[in-house]
């Protein structure tokens, strides 16, 4: 069964909650476990429409306990790591599903390019190179259909 | 929600296999998620007896893919940690089982221990100070009905 | 004493092995101890340059074993945690200077500018939000000397 | 270059700091680096004796922070992994002694033998099968020479 990464701030505005939400419900139409970080923003919005379709989400949580996770988690897994899990997430996925910027999130694209995990993008930052040009990687895409289709291939 | 480790070794005897799947089973039909290392022995009897009864199956691997994973995870979560996931699995969980012994097992059974997760054992190797009196902590049980009334307390 | 980690991809060009090479030293003859993460590239420079003014280098390794470790190291701590161990690196340090750029450089910076550490960069990948503009954090700099009066305040 | 963890509880008699205290020095001596949790009891002691000796001592810490490190580390590597820090010091380490019981020091003795690393044991906790039999692996010694000839075999 495909396991996909959503990955966002845990503040953000109308746009990106609802990116996140469809997205979430869309991969658990297709029958996709979501991952994701297990808090507030992008990654709540995203456990929201993934459980409200049946799905399963399982939520890495950076704390040592659940204190602050989304409600619509099925699994919530403080792991205690801090930071580190950031590099659970994306490991433990077959594609990551990027919405929206923040450091935290570029972490995880970055990661992911550096473990050869596919990275969709829907909006949120861009890395360039010393001369301006794009570092070529991550996949942009325009809209969450477009982002869970090429997620799950 | 709430989510039990069962810990034992990847190789086991039939009769820790049993305990390993009555174990799983009473903890799905109670509605608790089971985490577990996600590979064979006992992690997989555990595993195999939470999916028979519908329940939900997480497993923290160690390797970076899914590689050797239990057929009847619900979510197969590859760290990339090496041993270091050991600490996630406890981390977790309200409760962990502890079904016969092993290196990896006892530092399982240990760091939940360290981290004030309460742990229930069927069997298995038992920890005794420098005067030989055993070590005070884990609770032993005779029967997995014992040990998954105790963890869900 | 200040820590300050060194970051930068394991291939580069002697541009920037000349300047980690540079940032090394002039770290270890401020009596700052150098966390990098102990294989090749931009790393291997740090530890080179840091080694031969007589500093102290810490590596922190991706692999479970010493295996491609810079000859250079004072201490190379094999951690087996993958990627993940980028966030180790960042997290011990005061200060984080990354040289050039590659997807696990950007990892390191972006899990520093979450965590808090400051971030000075040498040339290397950079950032821009959505409308084109520069992320704010880390602090673009000429020539090592510049990126280590500002890592050690 | 050899280096050897030295793993205790935080809390410990005089006996044991004495015994840390010496195998720390005998280390150092012997040109080993010390790998420790960087804390309280047995790890300050085995810093402080390594450290008075001229060696080089790196405290792991479980913190985000270097808050209630030992003053005799060369380097204090706050991971922010909580207990999963325990698998690093076993696993950056070519052989651990062991001195004195706890259970996050138990666990870093379970956690070396999963990893093949080999255990010296001063005193402390010991490790019994379902038969009241000892658990083979982990050699005992009667004093900090003969544990530190055995780790530097």
């Amino acid at each position: 069964m495909a396991q996909v990464a959503v990955c966002g701030p845990a503040e953000c505005g109308p746009e990106e909650t609802d990116a996140a939400r469809t997205v979430g419900r869309l991969l658990a139409e297709r029958g996709a476990v979501v991952l994701c970080g297990g808090y507030g923003g992008v990654m709540a919005a995203a456990a929201e429409g993934a459980r409200r379709a049946g799905g399963v989400v399982v939520g890495v949580l950076s704390g040592r306990d659940r204190a602050g996770a989304s409600p619509d988690l099925t699994v919530a897994l403080p792991t205690g790591l801090g930071e580190a899990r950031n590099a659970l997430i994306v490991r433990a996925a077959d594609a990551v599903i990027v919405i929206g910027g923040s450091w935290g999130t570029l972490s995880e694209l970055a990661l992911a390019q550096r473990g050869g995990t596919p990275v969709i993008t829907l909006g949120g930052w861009r890395v360039i190179d010393a001369d301006g040009r794009p570092v070529r990687g991550p996949i942009a895409v325009a809209d969450p259909a477009a982002a869970v289709r090429l997620a799950l291939g």
